[in-house]
């Protein structure tokens, strides 16, 4: 199962929308026969490439598989009926398909006379791709809410003024942050504030090959000219104020797993109510404004026994000197929110 | 003169008001023939204490000190003649005497026919006692600011409350920084409001035996049965808002080198604004308050590019789990404000 796991982390595989998988193929003497991981959406399942590499050595083999093997026709065919069809054995998976549509691929096995078993390194595979499994375990993406602020958590100046508040090294940085995500999401407003592009740009600023889902969400029609409606990538605008509602549909309709979301202050103070940030990266720029936008807006929090707390789970430095900002990553406090 | 800096820093030297000294006697032939250091206000300066190591083996020597001899009677005589008396051939110093009452010292001996030099390591003697070298230079004392923050920039929530938004951990670290300080102020609202006792206490919450000065600043008469003038230390009402002429006088009638600022917003402003904040130390904690009192008044900045720019110095995690605040220390940009 190590083996498995290390194929199924094979640098240079794209992340999402499908998860990291790796699969090893054992002859009943224990020797590997065959082996394979997933390259990414529309490749070969790590099953089907490694059924490859054996041939007919894969008859009466034992497959060791990170995920549990698809019982669904998406682009490629279910990798149950394939296991079946080549004469394995037996199939022993770490982590159950948490896919509703992909699920039941064991019991498919086992219906067919193949000896199944799991929860083998289930924690190591989850943690493989773990906003895919979040995303199928909740029905709606895992949420990494970014935000820059001043040492005083201000956003912008008191003339609107926003540029820049944080360092050219940190948003190098948040570009590297955007790229592991599948879909980058803000509101109508900071569209029509700060006509943002959204989009993945490399070291040499110019935007890489494989972008993510750009969505704006928010009631209100918008200049179809601002950049975020550019050609650089695919734009969605979600006709709702409603966080929930907001990302059930980009899960159940748009497959999305990830978001990263960049709003502004009310939207911001939205899904933080509604309880749906589950990761908060914070840029802290070492300069005072004194006045100016509130990073965040209001929470409906009266009094500070009720302060939504968060745990820090790493902090950096980025950038050096005069364009040191510290990045701060935190998670919402276990037992509170 | 390295040993005279390693013999000015020995440990359990009590900070301020006097500065840190070392002193070695060297015979003709290079032999150590007297060491000596100061041990903190009311005790010999470290020549006097050398001079009385080397008995008459100082007559001919040369005398190597971090900081010019004082030429002036304090609780002690002045330097300067113990040396002349005692038959020294020549005084090398690294730092000049910054202190205009004290300072003279290398003239005096000269007149006297000593011969004198000066500079040698002068930069790690300025460093062994940074506030007073501050202090004297810039006749006023060197100003920390310490302020708690939420994630989002705020001292308190809605209705007041701001117990505690810092974590315990980063309030035993904050005693640990009021203890290198010799002076803690804030202003009269602080102390109508919060009511702190602003003593320096130890780990196990008891004040330390030796206090900075306790300064309250702001022109309104104050409560005497509020905390800070309890017996536990000395305190002072600066009957003034302008930040300068309280540190002048804090400066010059009270021989303050280093104030450890704790001002609530409107007070903080006014220091920034004036150009006297000279180190930034503040207490991140991670929670979100949404609403509340600014951690920082209004600076008059209307643009982003008026941002008051200040350099990371130091960035530490204080505290474990969800104890942990993030610490960080800044000094203004050089070239800035």
């Amino acid at each position: 199962m190590l083996r498995a796991l290390q194929l199924a982390a094979s640098p240079g595989v794209p992340l999402g929308p499908n998860p990291r998988v790796g699969c090893v193929l054992l002859a009943p003497d224990g020797t590997i026969v065959g082996e394979g991981y997933h390259h990414g959406a529309g490749n070969p399942h790590a099953e089907i490439e490694a059924l490859k590499v054996a041939g007919d050595l894969a008859r009466g083999a034992t497959a060791v598989v990170t995920l549990e093997p698809c019982n669904h026709t998406g682009r490629t065919g279910p990798c149950s009926e394939a296991l079946i069809e080549a004469g394995v054995a037996k199939v022993v998976v770490a982590q159950r398909d948490a896919n509703p549509i992909a699920e039941g691929g064991l019991d498919t096995l086992a219906a067919a006379g193949v000896e199944v078993g799991h929860g083998l390194m289930a924690d190591e595979a989850r943690a493989l791709n773990p906003a895919f499994t979040f995303a199928h375990e909740h029905a709606r993406p895992y949420v990494t809410w970014k935000f820059a602020t001043t040492l005083d958590g201000r956003s912008a100046a008191a003339d609107g003024t926003s540029r820049w508040v944080s360092s050219p090294a940190a948003r190098r940085d948040t570009h590297l942050l955007r790229a592991l995500c599948d879909t980058m999401l803000v509101g109508t407003n900071t569209v029509e504030v700060d006509d943002p592009q959204l989009t993945v740009r490399g070291p040499d600023d110019r935007p890489l090959a494989h972008q993510p889902l750009r969505v704006v969400m928010g009631e209100r029609d918008l200049d179809p000219d601002r950049r975020v409606f550019d050609t650089a990538a695919e734009t969605l605008h979600l006709r709702t104020r409603d966080p929930l509602e907001a990302l059930t549909s980009l899960y159940r309709e748009h497959g999305r797993h990830h978001v990263f979301f960049e709003g502004g202050p009310t939207l911001a103070a939205a899904f933080l109510s509604a309880g749906v940030v589950d990761e908060v990266v914070t840029y802290v720029a070492p300069m005072l404004l004194g006045s100016g936008t509130a990073a965040v807006g209001d929470l409906g929090i009266p009094t500070i026994s009720d302060a939504l707390r968060l745990e820090i789970t790493d902090v950096t430095v980025v950038g050096e000197g005069t364009e040191a900002n510290v990045r701060l990553k935190l998670q919402p406090a276990k037992g509170d929110g």
